[in-house]
């Protein structure tokens, strides 16, 4: 069986959410499109969900393991300030910086820092903009016993169309493939104190087919680069998304 | 020898300039990483600059000739509403679009559509991301002869700095190589009529080199995609264009 | 039978389209809305579609008759300078203004003036813009026979999602009642020419479905005011877009 | 029988100052507006502007109570920071979230976001807009004791034209009446120790002349909607904000 | 008598109309202020009016030029395509670029590029920016009888608010003197045929009244600069344009 | 000997820094400007830079005060969070007005507020704004020692070039000066612990360059001004900034 490319690279990419279903709404597919390739995925679950309106923080935890093992990735959950609580403070961010340097990723996932959306998104997203930086300067007295690391894309993901931030170009990574559609779907259903309640399920996968009868294609999902994207040359540069 | 990359695909770059130094100084960097790759170029003179305050219509398009074979690519001559007289007439984007019909490129190249720049620059971009749309268009009488063709990607390059869009987040092009930058400094200055006049070529180096510093390389240039990218995955997306 | 809303009031809807699709697809659900509740429409249709890749001219005004009547609404044609080669002189907004003058309608929609789509409807949404204000000036001398006209708004719809106006605030228009959903569909269905090729209709009713979820609703549409609203009272602002 | 939806509608408009005379400069016609149709206001100011250079707190909280009675409103006073002092802590948030499970109002108004203005108003925006979605979810424990809120709309205002968001198309209010403007002049000369030291007054009576002649009316104010507006047809979309 | 400050200047501005009273609306107090200190401008009006609602071209040209002459300016009178008919041929471009090169002015103002307005404004504003770089191209056959002349600067005026563009920090003058605004308003009323139809002074002084509120002064103008300004110090950036 | 322009007016320049090597490295040409025209500028550090990867807080204290010396300017250093730790606290904004009250600057530069930058950049910027403008309130009980002050402008510099704000026209200064060019270099080289790993200085002076070569001078800075700037006339606007 011939290995899937790049399946040597220890590398995995790291993703953040703020609550427990976060992650699999707003960039499950990307995962699973990573995971089935052969690639590495850990995810970092910032509150147990516990302002929400269903679910429990001990079922809210049992999903997220649930979803993440859908969709092949490892999963830890850490404390920062509680559900609807989260604020932007230093300290949290060279917290996030030591799990940069303890996984030390390739690439990192986190929500966007639009502001006009639940707030625990936003502030998170900045944090992880500011850790992914942090954990590159060598002077970090809290950060001593591990090596800084540098990775090569931080980019964003949208829990909600109007988290999309303007004025920042998307990269869209193409879904379509069955296998991925129905990992990301079990995942996002994985997390059944949710979608019972509200038809999010079925926002994802309209966003989902709308973008990729755009782009010409099955489905796909928009990120959003935090860097410009450095290519060797054009021919790296794949094509353009649309095709009405 | 070993092969460049890709270098059995038929399908050219198809590069357009208002005036015939637009293309070195805009984008030669960029050529010359691909047809040092073995990928065919194929540029499209729209004028013969004869509105420019140096060189004669005859001298530059000597010049022009003598750049485009520096950078390996083949050249063409249009004949349009002439130097400094360009406007955006949908009879001038559909004998683009014959062209694109005829070369059938899988990536194009054009100037921007910043209007407070060349206003011939402007104009041409906005004809070349028309005539690339309606070279899809079956029904078009005086493009009967030759069949439909649909491209993967149109980007815009940036003759000066003021012409790089805002709101678009640029690809960026690492054309570090020394042979790279070798070929495209001779192509810039193949343009003896224009070069002795002004710094352009310092203008365009500084440039080059400003955007490695910031991307962690040598010399990198920032092309502007008509549309977002569609990447296959994550491991497509190349590295983020950052190190300070 | 209790009178619809507003059903005395002659003052119609003036929607205009380049292409004989163009109505249908990009806004065909709010004139559905619109007629259904006693208002009347009336449809400007710019080309007969000739460069397109599938359908005769003839097969699709009969095509765009049949849509407009299953609309409600009524329809002309207009020459200007045939579809693929529509291009924004003066002399043309004298013509559209010269509708506004003969239609007096309180509102009128046309085709978004963003340029990176079919060069058609960015065109023809600038000629209405302008033909909307020259509709008003007295001294026009080719518009003498018929009186001045001042409308109350403009609305800008998007044929697909590519041609929606960043830094634009849309106005949403619920369009769930299950008989407008129908007519729409069946609108667009009747271009029978295009729909074979391609899922267009798919795609409209993805994004109808997409911005309802957001919304809090069935299904609802985007429409780009030209203006700010000026309203009586923060009880006419209806309520906010937004559910998720 | 079911009353008809607003006409003995209890549900108030909720309006936040984070000093005591922002509301008035900012939006207390649109409030005079609203009060004299019969429909209720609430007002919560959240200093006692105690940093600014004229007025004791005590002169200051009476102008307060004095302006709202002109205007119809009722009035409270909340102690988050002090004046100058505000920070954007979501214990704040949750703080303002059980003021709108209290007040169960249909549309909310509060300082835009925009950062380079006084420090103070752009924080509580930012508040009151996390504020009215955390109202909405029902696991917060701080809140338990009232029953989640989802208000239809927030619209912010701006105390001046620095303040006014870019980027968000703004709804007008027409505010021409006698009555109102008489009654919003008399809430703004109420602030004694602030109106004797600089010429506010006459800096909002020029911003609504000049709005309202922009729009074809005596004078107008613009509120900028935190999401956009959700309506039934067009004929709810009023007409458009312009006449010159 | 101290003589003005650069009044021996012999560079005059160049100020550029669509429609007889377009630049005493829109730039007049600017023109006011400069005529006052001894330095030059002349007027190029586009078109004879003859499209609006009142006034004959005989009255408007009388009335142009006795605001010109209130003003202290010279003027001219262009025949482009006529009132409402202004299209942004490249031949008028170079016909501007002509007078450029004939008045050799240091500064050159024009109606903005905003498109949203009365069409021939923008179309002007296009004009005048791709003339003053046409000025300065030395192979231009048209123009071979005048010696190449390149501008210090390009301000684009705003007829009404609308015509202000988003995405430019103006920059303000300062315009309270009292012969100042007394001229400036004389030039407006001169324009009889139009201010009596409707409140155009009073917008204008609105608007300047408004301005000059918030930069701490009596009355200002905002001109959106084409190019960055070039200072040789900090000393020289003046101060900044708020007191509220 | 000529006094320099503006040489007895006591007001200095009042300049901010996250970091040691901040000002030198953002605007430290600027700086050398205004000194060598006999004009006060002092610095203020606001961390030791401790958590760099070179380094001690000792050599860094003894790098920064040597620049300034060679800078001509004073320095002193403020303890607020510590290097990669600062917080936009009020309580920091009200101890940076009282710096303001203290030095009483005319013009005062910062940090940008971009957010994508090293965050103690941003988060100084925002501080310095707020406290620019609490500086001018009279009520505030910290600063009750010192009187009230009001600067006239405030400017923002880019440590980097992804610090440049979008949406902001910048101000250009000249500092092609060859003697301000060696106070500078010298300057920037004077951060030994930073300039031997990277190439910060070769960044510096390819921006400077590049801005030089874009306004037909040899080097040049942008500024960001905080507020419009509010000019005397269309003589004090100085050039545009473009050659090319």
């Amino acid at each position: 069986m011939k290995p899937a490319p790049n399946s040597l690279d220890p590398a995995p990419s790291l993703v953040f959410g703020a609550h427990p279903d976060d992650i699999e709404f707003g960039c499950g597919e990307v995962i699973a499109r990573e995971t089935r390739a052969g690639r590495k995925a850990h995810f970092v679950v910032c509150s147990q969900g516990e302002a929400g309106t269903h679910g429990t923080s001990r079922q809210r935890l049992a999903e997220a393991r649930n979803a993440a093992s859908i969709l092949g990735a490892t999963i830890e959950f850490l404390k920062l300030d509680g559900d609807a609580h989260l604020s932007a403070r230093p300290a949290h961010a060279i917290k996030l910086a030591e799990i940069f340097r303890r996984i030390r990723p390739r690439v990192a996932l986190a929500p966007s820092v639009v502001e006009n959306q639940h707030p625990d998104h936003a502030c998170l997203g900045k944090l992880v903009r500011d850790a992914a930086r942090l954990a590159r300067y060598g002077g970090l007295k809290e950060l001593r016993q591990l090596p800084p690391h540098a990775m090569e894309q931080l980019f964003f993901y949208a829990v909600t169309p109007e988290a999309e931030p303007a004025g920042v170009t998307p990269v869209l990574i193409d879904i379509s493939a069955p296998e991925i559609m129905a990992a990301w779907t079990a995942a996002m259903a994985a997390h059944t104190s949710q979608v019972t309640a509200r038809n999010y399920v079925e926002l994802q996968l309209a966003r989902a087919r709308l973008l990729g009868l755009r782009a010409g294609t099955g489905q796909a999902t928009a990120l959003f680069p935090n860097e410009p994207l450095l290519l060797g040359s054009l021919a790296e540069a794949g094509r353009g998304a649309r095709r009405f």
